[in-house]
């Protein structure tokens, strides 16, 4: 019998990401009707960076979370509804309640990988109501194969029921995929799962690696909508298992036909690998900081294609934006220093 | 010392297939600049089709082989030019005899994968006249390793300084990849080289595979700009070589820098996976008979997918349009029958 893969479809959360969290109602009802047809497992929906999220400084949602939630809940029955969590930006009096309130099945308590702490209350939390939570680690490239482990054991600790590693700066060549998925297969007693990005071409076979080594969880999104050169491409993803006999329970001829519907319906066209997103990708730093970058490297008069890669090597997390600025100047004054000598 | 590839780099000409053949004298000019200053070994001009290939039939290009040839020669100076030859569309006496005047340096001379006999002539004329004649296989799926290896021996026989297969459909896993470059390397005496196409977000990893093998050259477009789902991305591959301690000789920043110029001088915008270049890719057929596929589908009342894969099982290969009515015609009739049944 044909392994099973659980596919998780973030295109209404991810996808978020490449319309600055623009997606409109219509967007939400053609594409869950889309994903329900096609046998999608899990529908994640949400602003970009999750529940309650939405804000002047992130970016702000067209949509509430609670229209979110409710007009997706409407238009999916078999699909299970998901959503992307991370505490600090999700509250569980506030948004954690309200949300299962409103129906979500599948709640996934995010943490930068190697914070996995914080995720302890909102999991713990989620298991109590009876609802299913799963913790996801991201920019996990950033932490070894052990550490990931031991993060990820925290999690199952808490009670997540599954863990997905996430390639968020799409840094990943297939070796490195192998020797993580293979050490959270071999050292958790839950289900462990791949999110990829495609800053440098390995989306796909990124995740056919994935579950080669016991992944059993992949996420993917439509025409790739998502973050940066944008995600797995999901009826690429469905079309590959397919042919290597891993069954995903996806229609083919229908998760084609969602394409076709978001082309359509989902402003601008599909992500594509740019050339800021390989600098991304080859530097391991997350592409959500191409703007700040782009102003100081103005500012500075440096390539802003230097200012990534020294803040690779400086190891820069999301949220560091004081460090641009630091890397800038470091910048201008060798530059300035190598002139003058 | 790192492992030497030879990039040769087909946005001039595969590209023109993804604009119908109207890439304009200013987009060479721009991107033959572009490619030179960042040291890209070959540059690949022409018709999608190659020389001698503009006509009504096979669609009509912007510019005269002699423009073409000419604008970019005058443009590149370290680069090398090189050209696509279909014995068929590119004659001896009118066409080969002038690229020769105008200054070709690499006369890439191709067949489909089970046809190199149609070489023997072309290679023959290009070497005695002192150039270099590489011999090249398409649609190299739908041939085994032990097929494409006694082909390849034949053009190396006729004078072939080296051997290119072409994944033309997207079709290849690097499993595929992995067989066919390795008897290849093995069974020649001459360079292997690989040409992918991303039908199913497979290009890189197959490039990088052949690699692997024993490959020594590797075509990439700039962007992706090509046929169907698009050529393996160059910038992309250049990243991922440089990572992986490969050397191109390219500079990765002006590379970086060719894409976005491309972007701005090339219409329309980039390729991406469509659901009809996955099926290409999966059925292993070309995806050029798009729109006649698209034709049929609609005068027989069928599924334009189920003539893909209809022409895939009876193993179409490019110019056999007639093939398409006929898939098209059973389906209706099975369809008919399903229905009375």
């Amino acid at each position: 019998m044909a392994k099973k893969i659980l596919i998780s479809d973030p295109t209404l959360r991810d996808g978020n990401h490449a319309v600055r969290h623009q997606l409109s109602r219509e967007a939400f009802i053609a594409y869950c009707q889309a994903a329900e047809a096609a046998r999608v497992p899990i529908v994640e929906v949400g602003h970009g960076n999750g529940l309650g999220a939405s804000s002047m400084l992130v970016g702000e949602c067209r949509l509430s979370d609670d229209e979110i939630l409710t007009v997706s809940r409407q238009h999916l029955h078999n699909s299970r509804l998901g959503i992307h969590v991370i505490p600090g930006f999700c509250t569980i009096k506030k948004d954690l309640v309200r949300a299962i309130e409103l129906g979500v099945d599948v709640f996934r308590i995010a943490s930068h990988c190697t914070e996995a702490d914080v995720t302890d209350r909102h999991i713990h939390y989620v298991r109590q109501a009876g609802k299913e939570a799963w913790g996801v680690l991201m920019m996990s490239h950033m932490a070894s194969p052990a550490q990931l482990l031991e993060e990820a054991r925290k999690m199952e600790s808490y009670g997540a029921e599954a863990i997905v590693i996430m390639d968020s700066a799409g840094a990943y060549f297939p070796d490195d995929v192998k020797e993580r998925i293979a050490t959270l297969v071999d050292g958790l007693n839950i289900p462990v799962g791949f999110h990829g990005h495609n800053n440098l071409g390995m989306a796909v076979i990124n995740s056919v690696t994935a579950v080669n080594e016991g992944a059993t969880i992949i996420d993917g999104t439509i025409r790739g909508f998502g973050a940066g050169a944008g995600n797995t491409q999901l009826e690429v993803l469905v079309a590959v298992f397919e042919r290597l006999g891993f069954d995903t329970g996806i229609d083919l001829y229908k998760i084609l036909d969602a394409a076709d519907i978001a082309e359509k319906e989902f402003n601008p066209v599909a992500p594509s690998i740019s050339p800021l997103s390989i600098v991304s990708g080859l530097a391991g730093v997350f592409s959500g900081f191409a703007k700040p970058v782009a102003r100081a490297a103005e500012d500075y008069k440096v390539d802003p294609r230097d200012i990534f890669f020294g803040l690779g090597k400086r190891n820069a997390v999301a949220g560091q934006e004081s460090l641009i600025i630091e890397v800038a100047r470091d910048l201008a004054e060798k530059n300035s220093a190598a002139q003058k000598g």
